[in-house]
């Protein structure tokens, strides 16, 4: 039954390092079956040379694994308290790429400085507080997903589709797993812009409110009028 | 009868991904006829990997679709209103691409400070105003080309075949498509060098303005010896 | 006897351009066989293109050559220090590689800024002193691992595998040489992040010390549940 | 006659795109031959994608044109000046390489940072002075050779085999069009990493001399034993 949803995150999978997001093992992407609360996730630690689709792993909503020869991604905890908290996501992607990881070790939101970050972003990309040592001693993963709902707080996030994790990396998502890949790369080419412009003006200030909201529902919305929709 | 103008701009869209220019859909070329005033461009939204010569788009002047099953790119009324603007311009080109954009999105001009700038741009490559509030509100897309073309003012295009929209990213332009592309790919290798220039010399000034005019006429105008002409 | 390791350390040293390591023949990966103390390391100055495992050089704890038809790398000597120091060690890597030399030019340490770090790296990558005018003048190679050495102190090599050497660039460990190359990439990524971090922060401290133990325990040691095993 | 001379010059100019050091035909490799005094260098302009070794033109000391059906290169001045100074020269590379350009677009020399400069260059890369007005409006080209031999002074150029032109790029040489060739990518990966050390320790001061002089000499000269010789 979820031979389909099995073979989308594999696809979602391999396309992390054919689009240079990860180094080795360094990423992991899930999707979910909404009808039975089914989640398909990377193994842990599996080289992506060597993965087949037989080696997604299917868990329940508490990390049980249903089947799969494989543990899931360490990362797994994580995925399923966004699953729980957003029930709008489809697909959720998690990778260590290096210019998104990098504003997450600087620990400083990235600031909307362009259409780029407008067509997909609706504001600044923010950056958890982080996390306490009881967290970090306790469920660790898990507190990495409470973390970042806390951060998002009562913005939607369909339209605000990735999150910077203060030292450690960044958590993009959508309505299936492609679109969180999608969101993925899009997150890092973002990533590496807005450090160059940082660079070429310090006193710059964030892009205007009106050309913001303009990009953004340019691409989505009731008002969408880029493509072919 | 644009078959032959239809192949080119779909060559010069895919030289696009091929030299590095675009992620994802984020570039579009068009081309004009200039003795019927039809222009070809990308269709909106479609993958590079998929697209074919079959899916370009014709318009006319006004906008109007005349030939094509695709929806035009969303930036059509930008392209037109540099065509009206500018007769000497044969093709058009946008992209986001990374160095160029964070220059945009620093909303600062990118300052000639070597000969490979000379041998193509002749003086700063400007940056435009932001777009006020009611232009963005308005026809944004056709007053994007109306703030290019009042940023470049009386400076022959072709002299300055390359200009950053504030906040946004860069549009380039030649007297085809192809050369509009050459220059895109000029501006983002420029882009790059000056910001790391910049860096490396923060008094830094401009180049000397005797050796960017012998570079600019070395390659263009009558005395050009640059080449086999 | 020792062809199993001749292979895996040329394979070893083959992935060095495979994995953007290299220029040139600028690094070299050596492995021990610790039954008998021999050593198996590549040529110098012999190009990866034309390289064969049969170019592979035998020496022993002197630096003696007991096979092979070429010289041995000419920092043979470090190696062969780092081997008699750490006797956990079971391949070494050295390049030149353009982030982690970079910060070795600039003679300061990575600091550990997030979980990719703490995957692998218990703490700072630490940079050597300078050598001496008298250390340069002597045996030159043979000093390099005494600096190395003696900056790592009472550290666990398999904590901190790798270091910067100061004016000159990173030298890596494992206990095999591919766990050697394994970190000698992660070394690249981990200086390139750290070194983007520190242009978007300069006001940034370390990471908490309970997260980077939380990282590097997750993967290694006793309680280690990163992976499959 | 210079049949042999012909391959290994335009073997050498296809390495340029192929090592990354060229965008479009923004380069050219020479080489002499010192019994006759002729030299072949690439035609001006031509694509590299199209070039074939029947393109090469061959010229004399006062760049006549005695071989090839195109245009010489508009630089061929400069490789000529530069011939005609340092006799041991037989081959001469010019780019505009993205990092070394960037040096020579912010006119400051490149500092001797650690072993990986020190093994091909002595010293800091020298930046010429700008040329002047009247320079610029007279033999251009030629006397942008002139500034160089007046930049290298009395270096042995064989111990600086590269330099950088004020406001324009790096010109390398070498014994050989290959050896010009091999000094300009080192180049290119020395001025990207002195660019990234600079940006980490502001303050840094440039390596110790008597490294420097180790590492130059452990390559070069008679008491060289760095690789097979």
């Amino acid at each position: 039954m979820l031979e389909q949803l099995k073979q989308r995150v594999f696809d979602a999978n391999m396309a992390l390092p054919a689009r240079g997001l990860v180094t080795f093992t360094w990423g992991n992407v899930s999707g979910i079956d909404r009808k039975t609360g089914l989640v398909v996730i990377k193994p842990s630690g599996v080289e992506y040379e060597v993965m087949t689709i037989d080696d997604m792993v299917v868990v329940n909503a508490q990390g049980e694994v249903l089947d799969g020869h494989f543990k899931p991604s360490s990362d797994t905890a994580t995925h399923l308290e966004l699953y729980a908290q957003f029930p709008e996501l489809g697909g959720i992607v998690h990778t260590h790429s290096t210019y998104a990881t990098s504003w997450a070790q600087a620990s400083v939101p990235i600031p909307a400085l362009g259409t780029t970050h407008a067509d997909y972003f609706a504001g600044a990309i923010p950056c958890t507080r982080p996390l306490s040592r009881e967290e970090v001693a306790g469920q660790y993963e898990m507190e990495t997903g409470k973390v970042i709902a806390e951060t998002l707080g009562e913005t939607d996030p369909l339209h605000m589709p990735g999150i910077l994790v203060s030292q450690h990396g960044p958590f993009c998502w959508g309505e299936s797993p492609e679109q969180a890949v999608h969101n993925a790369v899009v997150l890092e080419v973002i990533a590496k812009m807005a450090w160059i412009s940082g660079t070429l003006n310090r006193q710059m200030s964030p892009m205007d409110s009106y050309l913001l909201n303009k990009h953004f529902t340019r691409k989505h919305g009731p008002d969408a009028y880029y493509g072919q929709k």
